[in-house]
């Protein structure tokens, strides 16, 4: 009976990373447009907005750009939320979209000479489980740790030489606590809040899914 | 113990929710024909009889559609089964798909002159989900309440001046049963018998999932 | 409570199920180059690569198929793995991978003069389900009951004059076991260390899964 529980615990998990996996590849060859305005898309559609964009920042990449679909999401603006959608674009070539994300990086990117972002597009569960690091990643950058985010959601950073990664708070948690790793005074004033954090976390994305 | 359980059980069923919304998201490009006698695409391939019907309706539309697939579902004529299979299309672009079913809702369309229907294509999870407000759907639109069916599974309709919204059965029945929500007559007629339609959906699905 | 329980096991095996349909379908204009040796395509990329692969043996297919990307994958070498990884191509029309593929059926395929192979992606389940059948595969094979594998992952083989397919080897088995179908000797052989074999197979999959 316990043996059963497991292997369907095993199996929920398995479940649960697939359906991220697909859901972030489903996403691959996604921009997301941070910043603008709601309706500026009204006249002549998201997917002219995003070429504005392109041609106002790299003249030099915009001809090739082959769009899929472009769109405000979510659809409809919630009067009750305060954001502003972003807006999404589906390229046809994942080769362009690394190639605009790539030149992003390098300046700040303007619509209407207003700031936006540019931003690569994550599934909801990839998305909190990166942003559970925030604070963490500020607090190793401070102290010049080097901090990155890789994929999904792992936290690496170098110390004594090495290049350190962790999937989860937990296991970074327990060496901190055991004293095999430190900077402890930075980790740990990270780390300790972390049952209401933990439980913010859950909660926050679960909402946020049975929308 | 239960605490766990109900943990999973929220999961399972936040999973049962990412996977239907997955499911149509693949199918976001594709327009179903219905209706067109099976072994019509043998000949030419699926892909031309689908450019044949635009050119028979909307001569405007079809010089710039690209195709990415299209065949016959399921791919194999069931003897067993009598009704006919479906031609399901996937387009480059959404927005071609939005034209041309925006198109279709306002004329009848045919092929070589037989009347046919041009279709958005769900996955079963949704379809079911959609087919089971049917009965209600009917009452509504028969008294006037202008209902309609909105995505996933939601129905929503026009009562006493406000739009009403509706994600199940139960609780559209437990307002009814209240009296808080009138058209009772209507309502009840449709909800009453809901054990039984209820385990018949919930069949069907199982079946047309374990094939 | 025991319903509960059936039901929930019921649930968690759909799920899987659709998951498994779901990678496919993500799969479906992919082909995959095994062979070309690691590094081969730092220079020119994965998709030019592929293109010369198409020059050098299907000199009249090449002109029209575009690729939406390419890359090997995994993308980071694994230093503790012996196998080289494959090389992915994902095409933008289903059309031109199955040309390719029944193309490449007919005879060898190489880069560079080297041997290589092209072949379809499935996900990881689906393979593993196929793998499962090897060893049977081979032995009607061997004794020319004309095997094939259906999709997504069962065997099929003529027997008596009728065409048997089964999706699971416990079917399988109970039916050779009962000499309802013969040809027992070869079939028990591969069938009877069956325990060993169903939970090697179970664990690759884990942990290929959770890694």
């Amino acid at each position: 009976m316990l043996q059963i529980e497991e292997e369907r615990e095993l199996r929920l998990k398995r479940n649960e990373e697939s359906l991220r996996e697909i859901s972030d590849l489903i996403r691959k060859c996604n921009i997301r447009i941070i910043g603008v305005q709601e309706g500026e898309e009204k006249e002549n559609g998201a997917e002219s907005l995003f070429k504005e964009i392109i041609a106002e920042n790299f003249p030099n990449l915009g001809k090739e750009i082959h769009v899929e679909e472009a769109a405000r999401s979510p659809k409809y603006v919630n009067v009750k939320r305060r954001t502003v959608g972003h807006i999404v674009v589906k390229l046809e070539k994942l080769n362009d979209k690394e190639r605009i994300l790539g030149a992003a990086r390098q300046k700040k990117i303007t619509y209407k000479g207003t700031c936006i972002r540019l931003s690569v597009d994550f599934s909801a569960e990839t998305l909190q489980g990166r942003r559970d690091w925030n604070d963490i990643f500020k607090s190793l950058r401070d102290k010049n740790f080097q901090p990155r985010i890789l994929y999904p959601a792992k936290i690496s950073f170098r110390y004594d030489g090495e290049i350190k990664t962790f999937a989860d708070r937990h296991k970074l948690r327990e060496l901190v606590a055991m004293r095999c790793l430190a900077p402890q005074e930075i980790l740990k004033k990270a780390l300790i809040p972390e049952k209401e954090k933990g439980e913010r976390g859950y909660k926050a994305r679960s909402k946020e899914l049975n929308r």
